[in-house]
């Protein structure tokens, strides 16, 4: 075994957009890795104070989460890369699209697989970070991902993973197997 | 888009193995697929409160995290399967390999190739939900899983992704792109 030491190492990660509106009623869109459930109806964000994307969760107490996919790679990358806070037109020069949210004060980028709609129920401000919980309204998910049943088939999505490891993306291969099946054969013993 | 309603579905999860050490000095694993990074150097973990490992964290204050691998997908999901609370030989029915941490009073499962230690900074403890946040105090990695850099090659850990969606285990496939630099051409525009 190899030590690496107090990182913050995990794997998968996922690359969610986090989207939110500026004072203006712009749109802005970040890239988070740091981020899951949080409880049967929470989600849970870890961002960095400065970031314009935490000024407008304050702003606003609202945010959607989506799933960034493969065929968006380039979008959802660049929204990692440039900030919200000297560029007031970053989401319009992505040519993605959003609409607002049904149910809370922030929009939906249409072009992501999978949307969590989300209005803030706690905000822990540290000095390096700003931890949001997030009670989930409702996950929106695109017709192109469902399978005949209308079930999600998360093959169909090209959902992006990230390898914190080698700062990759990845998307996923085989199913490897069920869960609540795969240790049965164990439960026997 | 079709809403699915208020539930916890994000993509990817992880299939996080929780180590603790029962009152006895006994190893318990459990299968958490609630839980992620949540800060430099924290993770965060949603648990049911009455879980054995529950009990165990409250105790101990400690536990890791290892990344459950395709190798070991019977054993990973029997722990998501079987209780500590019924049998105190659950780990021992798996056949898994444990050793005392180093550096927290929690074990280390060395047959999985990614391991995160963990001391218990805060509980947070709800009806129906123990948050736990954990300071990271190391991170190891088996050799296997090094390249001839000595850095890690995700590709060799065979390592397990949750698909909540269809309650399904996965594996990464091809690399799909590089963070920082997808997104390098819309920052010119």
């Amino acid at each position: 075994m190899k030590s690496l030491g107090a990182k913050p190492m995990l794997f998968p990660l996922p690359v969610l957009m986090v989207a939110t509106y500026s004072e203006d009623g712009s749109v802005n869109v970040m890239n988070a890795a740091w981020g899951g459930i949080y409880d049967d109806d929470k989600v849970v964000l870890a961002l960095s104070p400065g970031h314009k994307t935490s000024a407008n969760i304050r702003a606003r107490r609202a945010f959607t989460l989506s799933v960034a996919d493969k065929a968006h790679m380039t979008e959802a990358d660049y929204f990692g890369i440039a900030t919200g806070n000297k560029s007031t037109d970053k989401f319009a020069k992505s040519g993605l699209t959003a609409e607002k949210s049904s149910k809370v004060d922030a929009p939906v980028v249409t072009d992501f697989p999978i949307t969590v709609e989300c209005e803030v129920t706690d905000l822990i401000e540290e000095p390096e970070t700003l931890h949001v919980i997030g009670r989930i309204k409702d996950v929106l998910v695109k017709d192109e991902i469902l399978d005949d049943k209308g079930k999600v088939d998360i093959t169909k999505a090209g959902a992006l993973i990230y390898d914190t490891f080698s700062s990759s993306y990845y998307t996923i291969g085989e199913k490897a197997g069920r869960a609540f099946h795969e240790g049965a054969a164990l439960m026997k013993k």
